[in-house]
């Protein structure tokens, strides 16, 4: 098998840099590589000293403080967003202009409406675009869709999503941009929340309406700043499904002892399938419409078997993955994308996929803001949008 | 010690039925019994020869068809009302003016109005009121509400609340009352949501709003009769409390694999609590406030310690409680606030409770119908409206 | 249906005395009566105002301090001993000449010798005979042997058993008969390991040798008295069965944070369980032979359907029991085969079964004397020793 | 921070082959990554064509089918056995006598004695030594060897240890060389035990004596050959610790459900841990000295927090960590090890702990020949030893 390699230049060198660094550098060598070999040409962040030591350790080629010049670079034909949120616009339309194929963190971009250009930037350059909800690539909730789609729950009456976590409780954090509204949008919603959102349209469909609630408990940080640019450290929301399903969407940063709990619960007319994250490798199962009754009950299914979605690159069954390979898995099926010349979807979510989640985020918030429940509309894509952008 | 017969009149001989009358003599063979030991009079129902039966079973000394005469009985000291949702406001607003004491299943009314002239009656004849959520006589329950008082969660953030069941997927399944909208009120809302509500009450306060969605999937009995007159199958609400607190109560009756899944997490500054009804002798603390961080998580406490509330009358460590149990302790708490002339106030639920928890489904109704995100006002009892009841 | 009274008998008014106690008078009450409708007749104690109280507690029409008494006491037919172990032999044996139907708690006797005699009057005698080994009649556990029976677990390769407590670590405990060799014949080898043995036997089959260790690490209770009557804390045995499964049989009660933990797994060549006390609503079942492989897992079997052993008498599902109704179903059982003058085999214990038991349990202890593998050897009951009791 | 490349040679491309090359690749970008760096040599097997293909994979830049190749390239500076068992031996020791640094795969050699000159040969050749137990190596055994020493459980009585796995259940399955005697050396025994014996040495000290069975069930495979040459399916032993502490030590290959279940449960005077590997992110830990008797409990402590052992490199809490980096945190020990010229002991296992497991795996088989309790006799290495090798 020829293999070539494709140059990879990305923004933004923390958390989610660094996995998606890994991811590259790992998928190089699973049993059954991506036709293209991910080449690690730069990294661009804010800091010079930090930026060239993440490319040292990440293994990238070179940096720059200037993401211009990533855009610009020939040798990049990737333009990898990991940047916080407020630097997720501009950057990623100017790579669309460059004709770079996209790949960009969540929440796509601050709001529905940057989101949309994006999304249309991406379609009129004709390049491939990921919005990178990893959590689709988590073997078990790629089962989860497998069972969905044949139909083996029934007819779907609940999806139940919430994403907990804890960190903003401790009183001396340092605010960091996901704690400021102008960097990231919002709080718990489009940090946390985008996720549950992304995930109950993969699996259950499209959210028709939504009625929410938010609140900021946390007040006071040492370098808070302007209070008015606090975010909300928590949501609940009820939602109805264009299918006809009810459930909620819920999302929260200070939930104690809630390290990263992404759990849901789907359940249909003959049976429901429940997932946490912090237990990735399992899915509970329970069949109650073919089972013998007497013996009906959640199974744990330990998602580790080779014949399990993305588990033949791995390892003999019950040894663990852990939570960097939903990059491993979502990076190489972006390369093969590209490879392939075909869309990412339905198992990778495009940027109209990170628009929609959008525009469930933005009316969560307007039901919030307004109290009353929110019809969730999306806009198509149009030729004069794509052309135009707006 | 001196003990003194008490006597028990019950109208309906059902599921409920069943259950109070196993608490009633259980409770008479306690360590530390009740004052009051009950005497079991007698039960009203429809059926002739089904209620005696069921009189001969329970261990009632007769039985009647018309709950006029146990109301009448001048035997009967305790009014004990397990019927239809539909029979809770004549009879025990009758009851309560012969000067019975007075405990009512949940729902109390089929809505606010009816259980708040319930309320008012009871007050109004002096006698004691207690509405049967049992649930907050589940020693783990209890043990959470001592957690809270004691302030070991520190400020409460969240409140979510999930009653989950399955019985009404069976397509055979035949319309009892709990699916006839007119003697039921309504479906999971009152059956199952009433729980939840009364737990979020007892455990974190007053639900200040709420925003709903409901739904019927499960159409098409084989003895559906009027249309109009199918109940919900699920509700889903997003609420905030009038401490500040947000969260979600749920409810469904159509959760494939969760048989009795009463469950809720609740949320502070300082901690987190989880139970599960499936698994009612344990309740999951999580202290992270005042844990070595190294050793944070989630705990299983086995709730059946000498110690803990309620268990001092049971068995040793480890020798698990039933579900019926939580009767057992509700009517040995009746019993003994008769005997002591005081409230079942705060840990059993008082009439006011009832009528407090029917506002919020209400509440819960009217958001789901309209559309917005209703406000829970509570009515007061006024020296009028006891004296008029209404 | 006519119903009779048969009259109870007890010696012994302790943890095992209430439960027996209140297992009589609460299936007096199940949908499905016992044709034989029990009366407590007379409890025996050593210390009279102590058993009078109980008496008037459990609800038995009087009491004694001479177990004799109770023998010889021609209301009595049935005689429950509950008394320590050391009270087992003599009374019992009493009573079976005495024509009485015998209950008689776990171990049977002090030891194989004794518990061979006792099944040898009781058979001498004709009369009903139970060792009340309880946990068969846990309806997870019988849920478990009719899976084993039907072969849904295929060839049986594996029985893993423990019953863990923690109660003798406590350092200020009082050393009460169960800590006493004289008294008890053992510590946790009879108290618990018993109880593994014999849902071992009733499960997979025969044990055919062990080998085995013990320990004692607590010493030095503040009412200790003489050292050489100090009992095992623990007990550790592999053992292979007759049928060629291997496995292990553990006790202790000095195993921190295990309160009532008696587990077992059992693998086959199809499939898997595995049971635990502490959640004694449920069995966790593998059925790996017939399972679309993709889903296989461990399944959480919450035993409360209608259809479930035992449960038929109980609530709807979900509803869960509590550790005291294996005396419920036992008790019941007894009384039926007394009614029906049928063997309580298979699902009952006979004394057959507590002799069984005690071969193991004395063949454990001399492995872990003598340090070599043991077989264990059943002694029949030939008409020669029925004759004699010897 | 200088840093410097180290030749690595292997041999063995198999699972463990590919589990090490990975491991090697990922340490190198690690955000404290080892002063020596991994420069992967050269890789040999027996199959020409197969083990190039290996090569490419994993980046090695050589391939070779000549062991001795290996050891005799004077670009290698550490020989990584992954080979078969019964290649242990001879290799090992050549590489030690050619100076290189040497870890080997468990179990060291077939059985006590080849061990025990392999490691003479490593001491008498002076070079760093590491026998590839990686399961010290999951952050969650790390913390429970940490509260151990820290004496936060007390005096240890038990150690529950098993392995349990279902592969070898599959009638169809190739007999490869893990259940081949002559190249395995022993079957779950060797392969699963030696895990569990390892770990009780790390956690709890050393055995004194075992009392064991073990027991072949599946025979007649496709590819059989030999009888004789069937290896163990299952092994179970009762375990005494030199600290007085008992136990067990249980391994199965039979084990229907159970893919990958490492198990273990220490307890002590003052609490108790749980260790589960296929959630091998989790710790359970009862503290029942120390904790309010009220919410003692058993924890679920998500050991994936920074403070955490070998967390450090990784993600921010709750995201959790795959099997595969018990190997990059123990390959990194080592390089770490012979950068500063330090045993890898007391956490990583050097060839003393490796003979050492393997004596308790001979005497598990003797106990289990000849059925009788085994003492655990040591031989040390003396200077005599280290010299000839025997």
């Amino acid at each position: 098998m020829s293999v070539e390699r494709i140059g990879i230049g990305m923004l933004g060198y923390g958390f989610m840099g660094r996995a998606h660094a890994g991811a590259y550098r790992t998928l190089r060598h699973l049993p059954a590589p991506s036709p293209l070999v991910p080449s690690l040409v730069s990294v661009c962040g804010r800091t010079r000293s930090a930026v060239a030591a993440a490319a040292e350790e990440f293994g990238f080629a070179g940096s720059t403080t200037d993401w211009r010049e990533v855009v610009a670079d020939a040798r990049v034909a990737v333009f990898d967003n990991t940047g916080p949120n407020s630097l997720h616009h501009a950057p990623t339309i100017a790579a669309a202009r460059q004709g770079k194929h996209l790949i960009c963190e969540k929440p796509l971009g601050l709001n529905a409406d940057e989101s949309f250009e994006m999304w249309a930037a991406a379609s009129n350059a004709g390049v491939q675009h990921m919005c990178a909800f990893n959590y689709r690539f988590v073997p078990a909730v790629r089962l989860a869709r497998e069972m969905l789609e044949a139909g083996e729950l029934g007819e779907i009456y609940h999806f139940r999503g919430r994403y907990l976590q804890d960190w903003v409780l401790d009183p001396d954090l340092r605010r960091g941009w996901r704690l400021n509204r102008s960097m990231a949008g919002s709080g718990a919603l489009g940090d946390l929340g985008a996720h549950v959102i992304d995930l109950a349209r993969y699996l259950v469909g499209e959210p028709a309406t939504v009625a929410a609630t938010m609140a900021a408990f946390v007040t006071g940080r040492p370098d808070a700043g302007d209070l008015d640019e606090a975010v909300d450290d928590a949501v609940e929301a009820a939602v109805e499904f264009e299918s006809g399903a009810i459930g909620t969407i819920e999302a929260s940063r200070v939930c104690a002892g809630r390290k990263n709990a992404l759990t849901f619960e789907i359940s249909g007319s003959k049976g429901s399938i429940a997932f946490d994250l912090e237990r990735l490798n399992e899915l509970q199962v329970n069949l109650s419409g073919s089972t013998n009754p007497n013996l009906e009950g959640f199974r744990t299914v330990l998602v580790t078997q080779p014949q399990h979605p993305y588990l033949s690159n791995w390892w003999p069954p019950g040894h663990v993955l852990g939570w960097e390979h939903t990059f491993t898995h979502e990076l190489a099926h972006f390369l093969n994308a590209i490879a392939r010349d075909e869309s990412v979807a339905p198992h990778g979510a495009t940027f109209a996929d990170g628009y929609r989640a959008a525009e469930v985020c933005d009316a969560i918030g307007r039901s919030a803001r307004f109290g009353r429940r929110e019809a969730v509309s999306y806009r198509a894509l149009t030729s004069e949008s794509v052309r135009t952008g707006i």
